[in-house]
């Protein structure tokens, strides 16, 4: 089977890149399952139910979510009911929503699609990654041998050596949070597929997202300022998973970097 | 004139990747000008003469270096006079060593090398880097319009925001420091081209350099572990930048991910 | 001459406290000047034209500031005019306001006052307050041997370590940005005087002038909190410094905690 | 009963106080048990055995530890069999040592204590400070009425929340890691003592136990520095709390700040 893991949606320009090719490029690549990280469609900053709709619609199957899941505060009103949208595993106990699910293809296929968040460098101060998701994944493997974990994080040591540790355990790990597409896709040793980072499906001219000039005063002038989204072209960052559905492992792993053309 | 720009060489298996692979990958891609950052080069940690004389050697004309190029002591005997061995030009004034260098092609041409690196996310609390470089191209426009810069530095939004601000006053801003390459080579629209990291040129089957096992026993014990580097097969990152020799505006820049082929 | 220095006051129990003890301890004391870190005054956050003012009329002669000082957006509007207001010294060149100032006393006497910030810990990143402090010092100088530095700044060690250097060449270094009061005022062996940290003139039952039930929250739950000053009685904190005014050298410092007693 | 809590041994001067100084302190002040944080006492760095059995034999009951407790690799070899010496309890499952324990005094009383660490500026990723000591308190209070925390924690907002949140289940919070003594002893409304720092016992003409010129000249210079302990006379930080012995309820704490006295 294939699956297409989508790097961080976000704000108009990325939603605009899903309505625009999401369906064409899952024809293209016969695509069974879609699954993109969410956590920036809402103008940069967390989601809304409407957005959720407007995604799921376009064809994304299940949006995993990162740091910024909690910035639109309607979120809470929505995630416990709302089964396709997991924010990461490891937040504590008596967090709203869940951190994984298990979904059924056309084909009665099932699929275990976890979301998880580092430690290294990020504000929050979640559960240990590692532990998290050894207790996931032996509650998954009683019902499906594939399982897809999107690890949002920014310590590329962090998102490496996870990978190393379930290697062979998981079908695939895809990095997230940076938003920049890595060139390191690889398949390891014991069937495990790998990415450092999905990058984003956003705004091309930006700073992951924003206005350039905006981050660039903040990082000059060092005071507070209110971000803004860039518009402008889009570009489609992700990877297309192939899996062995009988044992799990992946087969392939393909970057997907596709930008706008501008007439 | 086309320049080679290598990713983090890291101990023993990067090393034998440049022994290996650089006369030729020079040679097939009419190479003129090599810069590697060195900061990994001695067993992952700093550099020492003898290592660097061996890049030399090798082909290498210019090492930049990042956060780790004091680890090993002996630099400190060396570095004032071999100028083509450079640290983060954002040290404070008095550091050992220079940022920045001026170098002559054999067609009398000038190349303007800087290496700076970023404040986000590192240990070292150093002079801001976007000022640093606005007074070093200051110096460096007088003889070249070559200019290329080295920027180690994690946090994705510091690279970006950093080339967007320099994009058309130099030729190219590659980043390092994460040790996984990007899949974001990109000419930016005044003329500077761009990449978010050059990745690592040392062992395929690491974390970063380091043998996986112990990465993951500190993540998962974080009792403190004494890091090891990994062997086996290299992995060769970096881009290859075509640069306008006129205006020294970039006309291309390709990304170079070679892994070494096993029997 | 005696300076009283008050701790960071901190929303509506901070300036209460103020307003119904300053006087007083002005007079018990014989307190010729008042420096008080106001980042805190307007809500926990920021400081408004109004509320400076207040805190103007209630006695205090300066106001130095830390890493809130841009909370509240106004301020761009008066600090510029605002002598008796100081941000940090180690902003960028061109940040709006001073990082310090001469002051005359009634008597005619001059006495130096400097708004500085750590890097250790914070979020911004500043340009190195050792190298920014030996700049001011040196103008100071020429103008007044009395001289007083409010140390905005997290890591106890950075604090120390900046006292250690500057020892004998200003009256005083006191620390402020934990909100906590600490028990090591001292005179170091060349004449300055310490302190760590001059704590939180607020609402004394808080966690640094936030409601303890959100902050509890927010650790517990990692997830985004609304934070609220608390109400409720107010704690003093500061210290009154001694200084020769014919050497500038510290004659001793002494710290105040007062909580106000409830009926 | 009456116990007293000792700030970090730091080293030589730390120990020599310990020696000098601690059975005075035992008599004058009728204590009855004697915690103090070893995680500086061998060198600055960790503990030895030897050092340990000195410690002990001179009078203190337990010690606590901290994230210097991995530092000399031998303690490995004598953690686990050894009662008295406690590492933060919110390490992961498996980790050497314990975290918490329940210590007979003569008149047959138990008394439980706890080693905790932050996670707020801190360089480990441990668990939950908050559910750890949840679930620890519900081990000990089946046991004993009279719990001791030691937070070892840097940011003063994690230590408050920690106390406030536990207030009147444990007998006392104090904080230790920034080696600075604060004057915020107190107990709060439900009858747990709280103190955000007991501060250090070792060198007096120091930062945090270091050299000041060392410590200095990695501020400035961002190099490598070699750290070296600091000589001289000592400072005993700590505090003494009076704790009812049939609710378990602090009645009293309060600091001890001596410093050696110099002929
Ligand atoms: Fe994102
Ligand atoms: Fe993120
Ligand atoms: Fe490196
Ligand atoms: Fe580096
Ligand atoms: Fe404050
Ligand atoms: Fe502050
Ligand atoms: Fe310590
Ligand atoms: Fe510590």
């Amino acid at each position: 089977m294939r699956i297409l893991m989508l790097g961080d949606i976000t704000s108009r320009p990325g939603r605009r890149a899903i309505s625009e090719r999401l369906q064409d490029i899952i024809k293209t690549n016969e695509i069974d399952f879609v699954i993109a990280n969410g956590e920036n469609a809402a103008g940069g900053n967390g989601i809304t139910r409407e957005i959720a709709d407007e995604l799921f619609l376009a064809g994304i199957d299940v949006l995993t979510m990162g740091n910024h899941v909690w910035d639109k505060k309607e979120i809470y009103n929505f995630i416990d009911k709302e089964a396709r949208i997991l924010r990461p595993a490891n937040y504590p106990p008596g967090t709203p929503g869940t951190g994984w699910g298990i979904f059924r293809l056309k084909n009665n296929l099932k699929i275990g699609v976890v979301s998880l968040a580092g430690r290294v460098f990020m504000g929050e101060q979640l559960d240990c990654p590692f532990r998290t998701l050894e207790n996931v994944i032996s509650s998954l493997t009683k019902e499906t041998k594939i399982i897809i974990i999107d690890f949002h994080a920014e310590a590329t040591s962090e998102k490496q050596a996870l990978a190393w540790y379930f290697d062979g355990r998981v079908s695939a790990i895809c990095g997230t949070h940076t938003h920049v597409l890595t060139c390191d896709a690889r398949i390891f040793p014991r069937g495990t597929a790998y990415i450092t980072d999905l990058g984003m499906t956003g705004p091309y001219y930006s700073v992951l997202g924003v206005k350039p000039e905006i981050v660039i005063r903040k990082f000059i002038t060092q005071l507070p300022q209110k971000f803004e989204v860039a518009s402008g072209p889009w570009q489609i960052n992700g990877a297309i998973l192939e899996i062995d559905e009988g044992t799990g492992n992946a087969l392939a792993i393909t970057t997907l970097n596709e930008i706008e053309k501008m007439l």
